[in-house]
C-alpha cells in the first residue's frame, strides 16, 4: 500500500500500540497527547512509561501536543481517546478537518449524556465525514509486542472499510471488514460491562463455570439490545462481539475485568478507580447500558445487577448468586426461543 | 422432588462430581467403576484420589464394580465413561435395562469408528430408551466443591428433559432444558478440538488475542458442521456451545487445553498423554471431526490444522500462524455472509 500520513489522537496504551502498527507499515504517524508532561517524558525516553511500559517508540513516530498540527495533511485521523472525551476532541479539530480525511475510532463506549454511539457523535460534529470503527479482541500490550491479532474495521461504506483495512493490515495485525457499524460499536462498548461483572465474580472467588455462564448470557443480552438498536445479531458472534468479550473477560490485561475483581474483593468504587489509574470504560458504560435497556424495554439482567452493585449498594455476592439462580420461564435455555428445533 | 435411585456408571472426575450433586439432592446413588483397585481405594478412603482428590465421598454414595447390580431398580442410568467406552458399557448392561430407565449421557465426544453421536449409539444398543444429554461449562472440580454451575439437559422428549432437570437441579447446580440433542452433543464434543488448539497456541507463547480469535472462529466452524448435521445453529450460542467452549479454552482444569499446551511446548503426543494420565477426548475427536468435515464438505480450518499437527507432522507454530493469517475471500469477516446488514 502507498505510504499514508496518519494522526493518532490519544497516547494511551491503545493509541500508542496502533501507532506502532502503522509505523511498521511505513506510514507517517503523528501521535498527539494532551498533557505536556507525558509529551516530554515520551520525547526524552521514547517510551510510554505510564500506559505502555517497556516498549520502544521509534523516532519516526512524531509526537505532538497540538492536535491541529497533528492532523494537518493526514489521510486518517484515528481517535484513541476515552469515549467521554471524543466529542471534546472533535470540537477542537473540526474546523480544520478536510473532507477526505477518514475518521477512525478506536474508543469502545457510548457517550453518556447523549446515549450516542461514537459514529453518531462523529456524524453530529463532522457530518458526512468518512468513518470507520476499529474493534475486536486486541489487548494493546500484545499488539505492541507483535503478537498476532485479528480485528474488524466497520464502516457503512465499503471503500472506507477497505482503505482502513489496508492501512492497518500487517502480517501480524489482521483486519477484516464489516458493514455493521452499529453492531461493532455496541459489541465493543457493552462487553466492558460484562467483563466488569465477570471480574466481580472472580474477585469474590467464584469459579470458571460461573464466568463462562455469565459470558454466555452476557453476549446474549448485548445482542438483544443491539438488535433493538438496529444492529445485526450475527455481528455479536464475530470478533468484535464474542471475540472481544472473551478476551476482556479472561485476561488480566483488561482494566474492566481488573476493576471488577477489586470491587468483588470489597474495595469501594473510588479505591478501585484509584488503583487502576486509567479510564475504566465499563463503569461509565454500565449507566448508559442500564438506561438503554429501560428505553428499549430489553431484559438485561447482568447489566442491571452490576448497575445495582455500583449505584444502589447491592452486595456483589448477592448479585452474582441472583444471576446464577434466578428463575426463568419454564427453566428452558432462553436461546431456544430463536431456534427451529422443537420438542417431539 | 421425590427421592430417586440413580446409577452413575464411571467414577472419573465428572461421574464422581455428579454423584455428589445427586447425593446432595437426597437421591440414592450407585457409583460404578470398572477397576477393583479404584473401588478398594475409594471404599477405604472415601476419596477419589486419582480423579478428584481432596473431596470427601459421603458414605451413602454406594460403590459398585458390578454394573448390573448398580443399575438394578434405578430410575436413571448416568453414563460418565469416556466416549469410546460407551458402547462397551451399554452392551454389558443392555439385557438388564428396563424400559422406564432414562439413559443420561455426560460424555462429550463422538464414537470414532461409527462417527455416531452418543444418542445414536444409545439408540442402536437400546432402541426407544428415553435419553438425555447433560452438557455445559462445568468443570468437575468446581461442581464437586459446590461452586455455582449452569448446564443443559437436552432430550428430544420434553418429559425426559424435565425429569432429568429436576433430578439434578440444586441451588448451585442449575439445569436448563433444550430440545436440540444433536446441537448439544456436537457442541460438547467439538469444543474439545478447539480447546486443544487454543492450548497449543498458549503453549507456544501466543497471547490472549490469538486465543480469542481462535475461539471466535472455532465456535463458527463447529456451528457450520453442526448445521450440516441437523443441529440448530442457535444452540452453539448457548451454555453447551460457546459457554462450554469458553470454559474449556480458558481454564487450567481442562485436560484438553492442558494437553494442547504440552504439544505447543514441544512434547510428543505420547509424552503428552502420559503426563495428563486421563482420556483427552479432544484428541480422538479431532480425527472424527476432520472426517466429518470432509464428509459434509464443511470448511473447518482449525480442526484441519490440528489434525495435521497430530498426524501429519505439521509444525504447531506454523499451524497457528496459518490460522491467523490465511487469506479469506475479500478479507471480510465471514459471519457477514449470514447478516442482513449490507454496504451502502
Amino acid at each position: 500500500m502507498k505510504k499514508l500520513s496518519i494522526a493518532v489522537l490519544g497516547a494511551g496504551s491503545w493509541g500508542t500500540a496502533l501507532s506502532l502498527v502503522l509505523n511498521s507499515n511505513n506510514h507517517v504517524v503523528n501521535l498527539w497527547m494532551r498533557r505536556e508532561e507525558q509529551y516530554h517524558q515520551m520525547l526524552e525516553t521514547r517510551e510510554n512509561r505510564k500506559y505502555l511500559p517497556e516498549v520502544k517508540i521509534p523516532s519516526n513516530i512524531h509526537l505532538f501536543t497540538d492536535s491541529i498540527a497533528a492532523i494537518k495533511g493526514t489521510d486518517i485521523i484515528l481517535l484513541a481517546v476515552p469515549t467521554q472525551k471524543v466529542r471534546e476532541v472533535l470540537k477542537s479539530i473540526k474546523s480544520y478537518v478536510e473532507p477526505h480525511q477518514i475518521i477512525v475510532n478506536a474508543a469502545k463506549g457510548i457517550e453518556q449524556k447523549s446515549q450516542l454511539r461514537i459514529s453518531e457523535v462523529v456524524e453530529a460534529e463532522l457530518p458526512q465525514q468518512p468513518y470507520a470503527m476499529l474493534s475486536g479482541p486486541s489487548h494493546a500490550e500484545e499488539v505492541a509486542t507483535n503478537m498476532p491479532t485479528a480485528i474488524v474495521a466497520a464502516s457503512l461504506k465499503k471503500d472506507t472499510a477497505e482503505f482502513v483495512q489496508h492501512a492497518f493490515m500487517t502480517s501480524k495485525f489482521r483486519v477484516y471488514t464489516n458493514p455493521d457499524v452499529a453492531g461493532v460499536e455496541l459489541g465493543g462498548a457493552l462487553k466492558n460491562v460484562i467483563a466488569f461483572g465477570a471480574g466481580i465474580a472472580d474477585g469474590l472467588g467464584f469459579g470458571d463455570n460461573v464466568r463462562a455462564a455469565l459470558m454466555t448470557r452476557g453476549i446474549r443480552e448485548i445482542a438483544r439490545l443491539g438488535k433493538a438498536m438496529g444492529a445485526d445479531i450475527s455481528t455479536f458472534a464475530g470478533l468484535s462481539g464474542i471475540g472481544d468479550l472473551i478476551v476482556t473477560c479472561t485476561s488480566m490485561h483488561s482494566r474492566n475485568r481488573r476493576a471488577g475483581i477489586l470491587i468483588g474483593k470489597g474495595k469501594s468504587l473510588k479505591e478501585t478507580l484509584q488503583e487502576i489509574g486509567m479510564v475504566v470504560e465499563g463503569i461509565t458504560t454500565t449507566n448508559v447500558a442500564y438506561e438503554l435497556a429501560m428505553k428499549y424495554n430489553i431484559e438485561m439482567p447482568i447489566t442491571e445487577e452490576i448497575y445495582k452493585v455500583l449505584y444502589e449498594g447491592r452486595n456483589p455476592k448477592d448479585a452474582v448468586i441472583n444471576l446464577m439462580t434466578r428463575d426463568r420461564k419454564n427453566e428452558m435455555e432462553e436461546i431456544v426461543n430463536d431456534s427451529n428445533v422443537d420438542w417431539q
